[in-house]
């Protein structure tokens, strides 16, 4: 029989802040638990590096984690649960969470007839983790994968608007926007900043689906069913972050969407990912 | 008296691939020397990060380097030679280049009336690097600045000639257009690739500089000065980078110009950047 109640913290991680998408869905359905959010803005971006360098991070920021006691892992970046998630579920003994599952879920869910759209960093797309996972809920679906690799710069400097982001958006959604597809996976964190603009592109007719957003809800679905939620509601939020970048505030608080708890800065010395390589 | 010859590598390094537009002069103004090139594509870019990250990569770098027994080091990138050149030539044993004084002295002449501009990322604009480098060779010049930080991700996609970053551009260099500088400062080792579209917008009377070629050519005359030029021709290149990312093959021969030389991928396990923590 489960635990009734687990008082120890949610740990989530993202290779930057985009993953506050997905602390902002937490604090949201799950108020009484305690974050615990890793961000690697010292190595961020992670779309489009090699599925090895990304597995090698994860299992990093995996394993400062699990040191500071986390019941479980949310992998909030896209790239990181496209490559890593496999090997983290199989490596850790605590439950790992990725975004790829729930969002394909849900966008099975607001597609009846299987048409089905996906955009995410080169590192997403290159791996097929969303068309895998659909096709195992719906053997048959039919996937378009698009990679936007420009969405996150731009988004980080709060182009949301711009000319520039709207040429530029109308070429990575030109396939997209000319097929059948019923709903549409945001697989990158950054990309719920420039919904507003792609809901326009695509029209009301196609679902948007926050793939961030969907995995905190599953995870707290999760927590439920294995007794493993907190009993009282006294969170002490910490966020980690490998590098605290010039405009880290601004950009944090857009993806919150509130005050910051507090940022601690970790540079390598304090932190466990040396031991591997010096065991 | 100094060596006459020295048969020793040349050691480069960049934050990712841009660095070759270094490496493609040094192999033209001294095609004898054996160049040792270190891209840190795990942990591109590092132009919005904090000064001491990367201080404390440039360092790991630059000690891996030394470890190969280069004769010099070369820094080729904008953003780490604008935060940790002054530590890397306090803390050396060798002869440490960075971009920044060459390409400032290149500016200086390039500008009777003083008047220059200079392009960079966010890190070597704030870090306010080259105007007081432009300051020591002509105190009084008037130097402006301007952060182009969508202009890497828009040159690594080969965006070159595309109308949004057409946009991008003419809003970056607008103040810049106005203004009456007679040269501008490609404070970045991506920016040449943009260089027809610059030119183009700032017009010809102002003279753009390229940063890294300046530095090369500025690395080639000291070696020269000091009698430590490698005395015969068979030189044998080896590319050192911390990830091998997906499309890095076509950026990499749009910057060199030309084929690759042998490409080794080495991760943390490999290089001596762990010391510091457990020495």
């Amino acid at each position: 029989m489960p635990n009734t109640h687990d008082p120890r913290p949610i740990g989530v991680f993202d290779s930057g802040i985009g993953g506050l998408t997905s602390v902002r869905e937490l604090f949201r359905v799950l108020p009484r638990e305690t974050v615990l959010y890793f961000g690697d803005t010292a190595r961020v971006p992670y779309g489009a590096k090699s599925k090895e360098t990304v597995t090698r991070f994860s299992f990093e920021i995996a394993r400062f984690l699990v040191k500071q006691d986390v019941k479980c892992l949310l992998v909030a970046c896209n790239t990181a649960s496209s490559h890593a998630l496999d090997a983290l579920q199989r490596q850790l003994d605590i439950p790992v969470v990725g975004v790829i599952e729930p969002a394909a879920q849900a966008a099975v869910t607001a597609s009846p007839h299987g048409q089905i759209g996906v955009i995410g960093t080169v590192g997403t797309v290159g791996s097929a983790a969303y068309p895998h996972a659909i096709d195992r809920l719906v053997p048959g679906a039919h996937v378009i994968s698009q990679a936007c690799p420009l969405f996150v710069p731009l988004a980080e400097e709060g182009m949301l608007d711009h000319p520039a982001t709207r040429l530029i958006a109308e070429e990575y959604l030109r396939e997209l926007r000319a097929s059948t597809i019923e709903s549409l996976i945001l697989g990158c964190t950054h990309y719920p900043l420039l919904a507003p603009m792609i809901h326009e592109l695509m029209g009301p007719a196609v679902t948007l689906i926050d793939s961030g957003a969907e995995a905190a809800r599953s995870l707290a679905t999760l927590l439920d069913q294995r007794g493993q939620l907190a009993a009282h509601g006294h969170p002490e939020h910490r966020f980690f972050l490998s590098d605290e970048p010039r405009n880290f505030k601004r950009i944090a608080q857009t993806f919150l969407g509130g005050e910051l708890p507090p940022v601690h800065v970790v540079d390598q010395t304090d932190v466990p990912w040396f031991e591997r390589a010096h065991p």
